[in-house]
C-alpha cells in the first residue's frame, strides 16, 4: 500500500429534516469541488430555533479526502 | 444591532423515536416557560436499555435564548 | 439498594440507514454476549464515503451493564 | 414510559469536611427550591487554603431534575 | 466560614467594542435579576461577521453567585 | 524489566458511603475475575438522588492490569 | 430557508495591540480571498515574548463562511 | 485591590486513607517550601492496587499561591 | 457491505525502544487472544524514569476489532 | 540549531483594565525571576465580581522559557 | 515585526515506518502546494492493522503557514 | 509505603531526530537540576518547518518527581 496522504476540511451541513440529512448535505456539497472523499467525523451538532420550534439542524463534519 | 445578552440552559429531552425527536421534545418543553429561544447545541447523547433493547434516547442540549 | 457494580464496553455499530439504526445495531450485537445491559453513551460518530456519497454511519457507544 | 424532559443546574457546594459532605450540601440546598431531583455529576473539585491549610472543599455538580 | 453554596448560570454578552466590553455587558445584565454575583469564567468567544468585518464579539461566561 | 503489556477495563462502583468506598467496591469486584490488577484512574463521578437526598455515589474507574 | 452549507477555515491573526486587534487582522486577511464570511470562534490565544515583554498576541480563529 | 500575580504548581499527594487525606498531604507538603498558598484544583485522581486491593490514592492538584 | 459491528479494547504496550515499538508490542499481544484486529488509536503516551533516564515508554492504544 | 529545552510555568495575572493588561502583568512578574521568556499560551480567563460589577480579570498563562 | 497572518490545514500522513516518517510524509506533501510552511502540531495518531500486525501509522497534523 | 508526595514540571524537549530523542533530551535536561525523577507523560507534540522540511520536533512532557 502506498503511503497515502489525506487532507481534512471542516464543513457544516444544515437541514430541516434532522441530523442524517444534514450530514448528507454537507458531504454532497463537498463532493462538488473535492475528489476522493473518504470519511467524515461529526465534530458538533447545533441548530436554530424560530417561533419556539427547531428550524434546522447544523452538523459540522471533518471530511477527509485522499490527496493525489 | 443592539448589544443583546443571551442565557443558556441545559435541557435533556428523551424519546423512543431517536435523536431528532428527543431534540424536538427538549425544545418544545423549554418553549413552555422561556421566551425568545434562539439556538441549541448538543452536549451529550445517552440512552437506556431494557430487555436488551434501546428503550429511549436522551439528548442533552444547551438551549440559548435572548434576555429582554 | 445493593451496591451494584457496572462494566462499560466500547462498541461501534454501523448502518447504511443513519445514526439511530447504527446505535440499535451496536446494542443488539452487544446483547448477544452480555447480560443486564443498562445504558449507553455516544462517544463518536464517523462514517465512510464512497463514490462521493455516505455509505454508512459508524456510531461508537460506551455500553454499561451490571455485573452479577 | 413517557418522554420525560430534564433540566440541569450547576451548583457548587462547600464543606470543611471533605468532598462527600460538599456534595451533600450542594444537593440539600438545591432541594429547597427544585423538585424531582434525579442525579448529579461532579464537574470540578477545588478548594481554598488559608494559613497553609485546606479551609474548605468546593465541589461543583451538575444536578438534573425532571420537569413537570 | 459557613458552608456557602453557589449556583452558576451561563450568560453570553455581546459587544461591538471587543471582549472586555462583552464581558461587562453579560455581568451587568445578570446583575439585574441575580444577587450576590461572585465570579465569572470565560467558556467561549465567538463573533459575527457582516460585510466582511467583525460586527460584534460574543463572550459566553459562567457566572457564579452565592445562594442565600 | 520485560516489556509488559497491560489492559484497561472501565468499571463503575457504587456506594451509599461516598467516593472512597465506591472505588473500593469497583476494585474488589474487578478482582474477582481479573488477575494482576495494577492501577486505577477516576474518569467520572456521578450519583443518584431520591427523596431529595443523595442515595448513592457512582465512581467510574479505568482499572489497569498486566496481561500474562 | 434553503439548506445552506458552510466551510470553516482556521486562521491565526497577530497584533502588537492585543486580542481584539489580532481577531480583526485575521478576519480582514480572510476576507481578501473568501466570500460570505459569517462567524468566527476563538480556538487558541498565544503570544511571543522578546526582551521579557509581550511582543505580539496570536489569536487562532475558526472562521465560517457560506458555500455558494 | 492591587493587581496580584499568582503561580500554580502541580503536586500529587498520596494517602492510604482516601482522597480528602491525599489532598491534605499534597497541600501540607507544598506549604513547607511555598508561601501564600491560596487555592487548589483537582486535576486527576489515580491509585495503585496491590494484592487486589487499593493500596493508596493519588490526587494531583494544581495549587495556586500569590507571588510577592 | 454488511453492517459490521466492532469492539474496542484499551491496551498499553511498553518498550525500551521507543513509541513505535511499544505500539507493536501492544498490538502483537492483543493479537494472541482477539481476532480480526482492524485499527488502533493512540490515547496516551507515558513512561518511567529510573536513575534519571527513560527506562521504558508506555503507549496506550484503543484497538478496534470486528465482532463476528 | 541546537536542541533547546524549554520549561513552562503557569502564572495568573490580574488587572482591573481587562485581558490584555492582565497578560502583560503576568509576563512582567515572571520576567523578574525567570530569564529567556519565549512564549505564552492562555489557559483560562476568570474574574471576580463585587457590588455587581467586574472588579478584575484573571488570565492564567502557560509561559515558556528556554533552559540554559 | 509586521502583523503576520497564518492559516492552518489538517493533513494526515501515513507510513509503514512509524510516526516520525508519517509526519515527514505529511509535511512533504503539503509543501507541494503550499508555501511558507512554518509549524505543525500532532492532533491524532491512529493506524491500520492487517493480518494481526500494524500495517501503517497515520499521524494527523495541523500545519501552519504564513499567508502573503 | 510512606505517603509520598510528587511534583510535576512541564518541559519541552526538541530534537532533529524525532520524537523519542526529543523525550530523552527533555528528561536529561530535567535530570540536571531535579532529583528522584519518576515518570513522564506526553502532553503535546509540535515542530518547526523551515525550507519546507521538518527542522525539529518538540515534545512537551509533564515530568513527575518525588519530593523529599
Amino acid at each position: 500500500m502506498p503511503d497515502n496522504v489525506y487532507k481534512t476540511v471542516e464543513i457544516t451541513g444544515t437541514s430541516s429534516s434532522g441530523m442524517d440529512d444534514a450530514i448528507a448535505n454537507a458531504v454532497s456539497t463537498a463532493a462538488k469541488t473535492l475528489r476522493n472523499l473518504d470519511w467524515y467525523q461529526v465534530v458538533e451538532v447545533r441548530g436554530h430555533i424560530e417561533e419556539q420550534e427547531v428550524i434546522h439542524t447544523q452538523v459540522t463534519l471533518k471530511i477527509g479526502f485522499r490527496l493525489e
